[in-house]
């Protein structure tokens, strides 16, 4: 069961009659959100920035398809969260997208990691290398 | 003088108050294009894919900013040409990305770049590494 | 049942808290889309073009909100298609929208409904009126 | 002069080769914040809500264009204002909009418009009239 899925919507696909490649950062945003939330992390989500974000694509999504992202969560640093985001479509991955947060709180400067943000994230990626 | 570049739009700042970060990918797709008109190269723009992008942060765009984009031809591949774009406001560069796009013309597969590309883009190199 | 729903993204929302304006157009682009899937007539929503919509708002959606969206047919032209959004959250209708549609294939003029699309429509209205 | 234009970004057209609807009331939304900005009133436009816009297509924007928006101020309420704005590209007028905005201050609720707002739009609309 993927993290997060949504079809295509019509406006995300370009003239080229491929979805434009700025909204598979969106895409991941949801998946994250939505990984946030399985781990009772909602608020978090909405605290955290983006330091660093590596997209690979190996295909392409279009209208029609459905777009699937799993998230997994990779390593912890003091402050930073790095994720995994896995898109695809009937046909296989169509990109990867590596993606490294930082928690600001309520700011823009990087703070400690909450200590049950922590725990969760240690639990979840725990659970994911035992599956 | 940047390649391109626009006031934030305030459809593009979330509610953390700086600009949502999908929109640094159409910030450099518009610099891509302004880069390929300037080169004589406009069809070219349209007629490329994204293979990887790398995004890093260093900070925000907010409403009331103007991005500047600068683009730079970093190195030419058989079919790709990967390109380096800072992202900038008046407080300084925000964001650098890195991409790598491939050549597909009318279809979704590779192809050579075609010979006045390749000129144009390696005059443009050859003029940014004289400067 | 609504025609089309989707959980708010965060990007969607500005920095007053509220989904920003113009997402409204591409939530009811969706459901106009579903509702012609439901109809069998999925072609047909890439076929139109909008000649006019009026939303009236009497309220917000915002981020944690699911957005649900109502599609209803309301009249036939010889070549368009009147249809009716209500757009709302788990606190009631938020936007309501009138928009027209006009049937233009593969070009950009209007053209005759097809047969087939005018049948669909028509059932669907009465099926809606007598329900 | 427009009030507000920018090239038509490759991210806004879909793969029937046109702008997608949605995006013009983003135009819409840039062209209200440049023209508070002429009039000295540049936070006001980040402290009003729409209530109504209606939007009239006669033709499209495409990729290459470069959008203009005109705006201007219609009629003043108690605490809204109507605003109608033109949008067009070198072939002739493409969309009109009509927008009611009420202001809302820091809350979500209307106001009654400052009487700087006030003055500053009735003083436009009197050398509109006038020209």
């Amino acid at each position: 069961m993927p993290t997060w899925e949504a079809p295509v919507r019509y406006a995300e696909v370009d003239q080229q009659g491929v979805v434009f490649n700025a909204h598979y950062l969106t895409y991941c945003d949801e998946a994250m959100g939505a990984f946030c939330v399985e781990l009772g992390l909602r608020e978090f989500a909405a605290r955290v920035m983006l330091v660093t974000s590596a997209l690979t694509w190996s295909g392409s999504a279009r209208w029609g398809d459905t777009v699937h992202v799993d998230a997994v969560s990779a390593r912890l640093g003091t402050s930073s969260v790095q994720m995994t985001f896995d898109v695809s479509t009937g046909r296989g991955r169509c990109c990867r997208v590596e993606t490294t947060y930082v928690y600001v709180g309520d700011g823009d400067r990087p703070l400690p990691l909450p200590a049950e943000v922590r725990a969760a994230l240690t639990t979840e990626a725990g659970a994911y290398l035992a599956e």
